[in-house]
């Protein structure tokens, strides 16, 4: 009850510091008989791992996942799955000086107010080492998801001043640049920026898109947990995410009703579809069965070598130049950590809708 | 665990649907030996009522909350606070077309998904008329936080193109005009532009900005239920929401980390103060004890007189003409929505600070 | 979270005092779908209403439910659902003495400990009268059991020193008595024991027993949530319960692994059964499709008339005579409730089978 | 939300199997500032280890606990506290004809209903050997309960047929002899006693009796959560547990009010004292300052050398002699799971009190 448990249904504990042993996941009520290998998760903690890219980190992790309970010859058994990731490359590097001030953009002070004092070590709990364990719960997750046909894809909209065309979206692009921007373009445009930005001891912030197809309609519980809310906080919770908007977001602000609103329309073949997507697949807070369409906007890396202004815990205001290992983008690494956060949204979503309806439990246990 | 119950502590369950016999609200988990009174409820939902200005619907409702449970000899008791507001004027109106299309924006389509069949009066339970158990319940939470130096206020920052001149804000102004906006010049514009989209037939949006001073620094829980994340999950929960941005926001994307850190500086009498609140007053989901900043976009009222396209649930492609009362704005009346989703979330974690440290819980223990 | 609220799908707050205007409960998380009117709520509530034996207070209730909300068309929505019972009959009588001292067996004084002050206005929020909103909820969860041939029974099993004979027992004869016991001479011996405390102006205890038959294997969570834990847990919330057993119970503490284990054994037609069922249906927390049977002792009613000892606000030790109305036993009216807190936990934990398996989930979703 | 996971505020999720690699606990919700290290939890866990007395399995375990995050410097954090212990001596026996039937008493038939399999090896998730866990964590919750002066002791009350006198009742004696028993005399005609039943290749139950003090007064919520059924449910929530009672307990069945009431009295210095404690310390749910007393009783070891019918999964009825290493008796190693339920549970509503008031809460943060 103190932050690090997400989920109604598929319920994740996880733990661990930037600097500690290891970090890890518990993940209560995974459905038993879903086959499950630590390779089903590898594959996306490797997208999310330190030092593959000249805008990355260069700290080498090999981020490998054991499983330690949950599973029995390759199957979820329906009890606890405990997975742990040990961190190998902790560089015991001096961090005398930064237990001592507050960094900028940093959660140091924070931690220090809330909690009395802190593990200065790398940020400790207030890391992004943290989204490790996100990830390696949404595998699963997005594992079960696909099984009902539901399909997760975010990628990275823009990076500064940079926007991917969308003429040009190309999903395999995704995974070709390491931007993971769907427009090769863009992407070039973009690393051309940050090489410059990286040359000013600076850093960049970026937006994530996200469109999920295959999610039926009636997915969303009304009022207070609407799929829009409950998503709103899963991809708020993510570190450096400053805002989030779903289909017109924003811009629907400046619309008027006759403009925003979807109208519906039956096709040649009778199928529902809808003229326009404004509501980004969610209307009164329920899945309309149209895609999932929503934006988070990341801020820049908040760890820049450049000079900057703040204060020590001796009361007075200095100058701090941060050292160590950083990204200056962290948009690209952030992009699986949306994905797995959504993932675990949807399951457990996707799940309850089964319980609005009797009919639906009746052919589950009748 | 169906969507309606909202909190941790302060826990809220609302229910009642729009043209059912009353809306209300159960608060388990409020604090005993807190004076409250009807009037102390009653001034907040009075600014939610509709019938109140050329913008909102013309529907006259008293909106007179009783309450039923939980206070004694003025004082609340620590047990469940009910709260119940009787639906006075449900106007007899033929829902019989309603009840056979599905109306663009509307939740209609999404409800039958879920649900199999809706209560179609009036939206039923998708109604905005269930924020009066909101606002209700919001009211003794705000109550609460003033109780601690915590201060809400949130306004209409936008309708339509109209913005408010933060040069000309004025706080007294958000009750002075009927759009609680705290700039009467752009009070004025924005009512124009009202006048001329009611003639059009069509409806406008707008955006909400929320600020709250005086919240001591470390309140809000690391990784998943950061204060900005349950502040957005708070919001977006609120219908016609499409996005909700902290401090800086969106505009982060596009600033350097040099542009965006905020940097900590000592003032003459020592005091620690930041250059900037790029941040909105929460770092790593914890509060820095700076205002906490965000804003809201609300979509244009879906309700509107104007011809739409849309079809039937007999197959067919039509056109419908949405009779009956809307607002052709409810950007004004949400602001108090805001406010208490706001309220409702704070006292969850202002109160949840003391479980972060032993020394705090033996303070009030020992 | 402050202890009103129970369950975690079919969840529910329940709200009021003795002396209040009302009493009710909301329903978040009652499936759609489900015919639902007054009359198969109140046909409960009749159960449990006061002043209908000898052997009840007098004191006169209709305690005739309102649904308020969450039915459309005689059929549940999917959406809270409202409950409220008007007190009608709080006789305006002076609690002055009692408002000045602490009753003997109730929660005077912990309520004053824990609020620092109470509603001394016949218990207030302790009352028994509390479980009025109880039965109202458990009726609903008890009609949807029954739709899956669920039956729930209880009946008094003692009173004071008498039990009932199993070889003379009928469950017609519950409700043939006032004492709801199923063996008529037992409930003849009974009442006469009954009228001779009642004389005495004392009180009596006595045990109840409850039976589900129809119940499918496989329903209960491991570790925390053993299905005998949570039946557990609501039995002991209902005031005045002391202790509750499963199956062979506290017997069990001086059998043999030999005597107690249950042997499975298929009959000639092959199907499964069990020579015994000392473990009352359930193992390692999970149902084994056998009859769930437990038992819950109840203590002796604590207002007496008999003079008794104990102390004032003021410091004093006094004399006090309990006046009022009151029940020499409550066993009777508490079967009523012991059936409606069965059916609550096991609507909750039936549903959640479900989610034990990706087969059972892919068969109501795909 | 499957069962692993107990606690509303010190939140703990449990997860790993008799014969998985390892098994562990993440505790999400423990306060910063308090000193400790793997010594304070290993001290608990040496009372549960098999293999210390001629009446437990002769399974050598170290079970030596390691602390993977949540500690630095020597002190909690406030952020999650993973711990875990691995399995080393899970003997690698046949389990291919366990795998094949269904062992009387044993969890494998409810298994395999419930999640379609099992994970057969030494009972998997449902082995007691799942109590590592709790017991881990229970340490930290006894500590912190002792910075408030809550002490917590549970023994052997009786075994089999053999009970301890009350009269010759000595705390040390508890750690003394192989059966938690508290009173010498009554130890050692229980060894005997258990002598025989391992001869016979049988197995036996018992009773634990658990007495709190120092526990304050008002601790515990109304209605739902009352402090006994809290309990009630922690203590069932342990395998082998069939029955659980608070103060005068089942006899309250047989009492009258007369009886069964307890008088408050004020003693010579003028102090609060009660002339009993039939309530076992707990009125209307709530602590009244008194101690916490209550017994649960223990069924037989389910494993018996002694041949049993049963059936197999080919659908024939057979005779099984379950090998393996087995404790004739669970109830001396219970004892410490008994004390860490007690903690878990207590340790949340003690915190909670403090919500339970303004006054307390503004003690805290004002």
């Amino acid at each position: 009850m103190a932050g690090s448990i997400f989920g109604k249904h598929f319920q994740i504990s996880t733990w661990g510091e930037s600097h500690g042993k290891a970090l890890g996941v518990v993940i209560d009520g995974c459905p038993a008989g879903i086959s499950l290998s630590e390779e089903d998760i590898q594959k996306d903690l490797d997208r999310r791992k330190p030092g593959q890219s000249p805008f990355s980190t260069p700290r080498k992790e090999s981020d490998k996942v054991e499983i330690l309970s949950g599973v029995f010859e390759g199957k979820t058994t329906g009890t606890p799955i405990s997975l742990i990731v040990y961190n190998t490359n902790q560089r015991s590097y001096d961090y005398s000086e930064i237990a001592k001030c507050y960094r900028p953009g940093h959660a140091d002070f924070t931690y220090d107010e809330k909690y009395g004092f802190r593990d200065y070590r790398g940020g400790g709990r207030s890391s992004g080492r943290e989204t490790t364990a996100r990830v390696a719960a949404g595998a699963i997750a997005k594992k079960i998801l696909a099984e009902f046909g539901v399909d997760i894809m975010a990628y990275t909209l823009s990076i500064g001043p940079v926007s991917i065309d969308p003429a040009k979206f190309k999903r395999d692009e995704i995974f070709n640049n390491f931007l993971a921007m769907p427009d090769q373009e863009a992407a070039e445009k973009a690393a051309a920026y940050l090489h410059e930005i990286k040359e000013r001891e600076d850093s960049a912030g970026g937006m994530i898109e996200c469109v999920v197809n295959g999610l039926p309609s009636g997915v969303g519980e009304p009022v207070f947990e609407k799929l829009d809310a409950m998503l709103g906080k899963a991809i708020l919770s993510i570190g450096a995410v400053k805002g989030v908007e779903f289909g017109s977001g924003f811009n629907a602000a400046r619309m008027t009703g006759w403009e925003n609103n979807d109208f519906f329309q039956y096709d040649e073949e009778g199928h529902l579809t809808k003229l326009s997507n404004n509501a980004g697949g969610i209307v009164g807070g329920i899945s309309d069965g149209f895609p999932i369409v929503f934006r988070a906007a990341i801020k820049p890396t908040s760890s820049i070598h450049r000079m900057q202004k703040t204060v020590n815990k001796a009361g007075q205001n200095i100058e701090l130049q941060v050292e160590g290992r950083h990204d200056p983008i962290i948009v690209p690494r952030a992009v699986i950590v949306v994905e797995a956060m959504t993932a675990l949204t949807l399951v457990d979503y996707l799940f309850e809708r089964i319980f609005s309806r009797i009919d639906l439990i009746k052919k589950a246990l009748l």
